[in-house]
């Protein structure tokens, strides 16, 4: 087993659904990835946060025994988001987004971290990314997320980055947005002629599609959940699953890995939608993940 | 084998998608279900044309040796829909329904037509769903399709009809209209305590959900097409190749042969998007339809 290195946000998050609403709850794509990350593997934060971060949200990371050596405290207050979900839970709609500290973020790997074997980009702006990426010395496996944002603003910095990557993890909307395909499975073809050898479109209660350049598509149905209480950090744990089965096996994965490694991060998911925030990754161990692991496979028919 | 009694529309469409369009071009959910229903089995049509529907409209069906005892021709036109789709390429935009000879239809079997063991009623009025289906004496196993307009103007009669037959084949937006749920796992469950053993939710490019009473769910993704020329027939064809299939085993379906029967509909649904009207799913014949399910289940992963 390899240690995951991710950079990412560390967030207070403020969030209303149908059925409920949240204020400043932790969240941030680098906390739910490493709470996923970490039911099967281990992990390295790089990331920074405001001296307003609660010691009891460090301690979430630091229970769970991932390396905060890259996560830096800065005076001043830790980044929050708020948004909102009507009845298509698929999309998040953005109230506010408060950068504060992470307006000036700037990753430097202290020196431990620049051996790591497989590294994860979470959702940031793609410079940060690729200034990341480049002080790693020799990654087994390396995947990134980004959104509608940075593509907009950001995309021929993203397309670097995007040529580098082993994986690219990325929402169906946003896949169309960045290719100008207006078919997901075309955009999924179209990605993996721009760099990555592979992609991961997220479909959220639709489920997924895998396209690896040699080997073709794989199509993943979302393990069914009858009710949904806040997608919040629902791709951010896929990615969590999917790299902590990856770093678990340790070698650079094939097809079969990539495969079994959306099986996981999908059933990581469907936990974390069950309740607000952090709550539902947090019950995931080994144990409950097996168990949901067993019924996914009956519900969409796999017995590979 | 046994043969498939199919009640729905004999039309004309006039339909326009974002890469081109077709004007009054035969269609109507009885063609579509013939056709796909043909691949693997044979069909007796009940249902209504004008005097202008041409003579090589009716050959389609006939030289697929569809039994049309059981259509009439009533002085008048034909039943005319006009439709178009914007890149949300799941959802027709109605223009224009003109009903004409199908608006006092009143179906009526032909004696022999009686003994029909699989009978499909496709999406008509749901009384006239009913008076079709108290004419059948002894079915193995029954199927319907309903719409957002009968649900809102009769459900009354809709939910008559829903406790009588064996399954339902539901398009998503609808289960949830149907049932009042916002998810759609929920409307799969709800569904099956309303008089069917079975539901299939089809969610278009996404695949569907299965639901069955005692055996639970089933969570199939769409056969990937990476271009969508006209959807129109879709959820038709999916019925016919889901018929033609259960009939084609000729036995009342386990779950088992309902999951088969799933992956049959799809499959020949995706040769139906791939044209406009009726010609894609006129390109289907046994060869190539074991061709593109053997990609199939290698896409989902199907070791079955």
């Amino acid at each position: 087993m390899s240690q995951i290195l991710v950079v990412g946000s560390l967030a207070y998050d403020s969030i209303k659904t149908p059925v409920g609403s949240v204020e400043k709850t932790l969240g941030g794509s680098a906390n739910y990835f490493s709470v996923a990350a970490t039911v099967l593997s281990s992990v390295r934060v790089v990331g920074v946060v405001g001296d307003d971060y609660a010691p009891q949200d460090r301690q979430i990371l630091e229970s769970r025994k991932v390396d905060l050596a890259g996560m830096k405290v800065t005076p001043g207050k830790t980044f929050h988001w708020a948004g909102f979900y009507d009845d298509n839970l698929n999309e998040a709609q953005t109230l506010k987004t408060d950068l504060n500290v992470f307006a000036d973020f700037d990753p430097i790997l202290p020196e431990h971290y620049k051996d790591s074997k497989f590294v994860f980009l979470a959702n940031i702006d793609p410079n940060l990314q690729m200034k990341v990426l480049d002080q790693v010395k020799s990654p087994v496996y390396t995947g990134m997320d980004t959104m509608n944002f940075w593509i907009q603003s950001q995309k021929e910095s993203l397309l670097q980055v995007i040529k580098k990557v082993d994986i690219l993890l990325i929402n169906e909307g946003e896949s169309k947005m960045l290719t100008g395909c207006s078919n997901g499975i075309a955009a999924a073809q179209k990605l993996v002629q721009m760099g990555p050898e592979a992609v991961v479109i997220k479909r959220g209660e639709y489920g997924l599609v895998l396209n690896h350049r040699d080997h073709g598509l794989y199509l993943l149905p979302a393990f069914p959940i009858s009710e949904v209480i806040d997608p919040t950090g629902a791709g951010d744990t896929f990615a969590g699953g999917f790299f902590g089965y990856l770093s678990h096996v340790g070698t650079r994965p094939g097809f079969q890995d990539l495969k079994r490694a959306c099986q996981v991060g999908s059933t990581v998911a469907s936990f974390t939608v069950q309740d607000f925030g952090l709550k539902g990754v947090m019950k995931v161990n080994p144990a409950e993940l097996e168990k949901r692991k067993v019924q996914y496979d009956k519900f969409v028919g796999n017995h590979a």
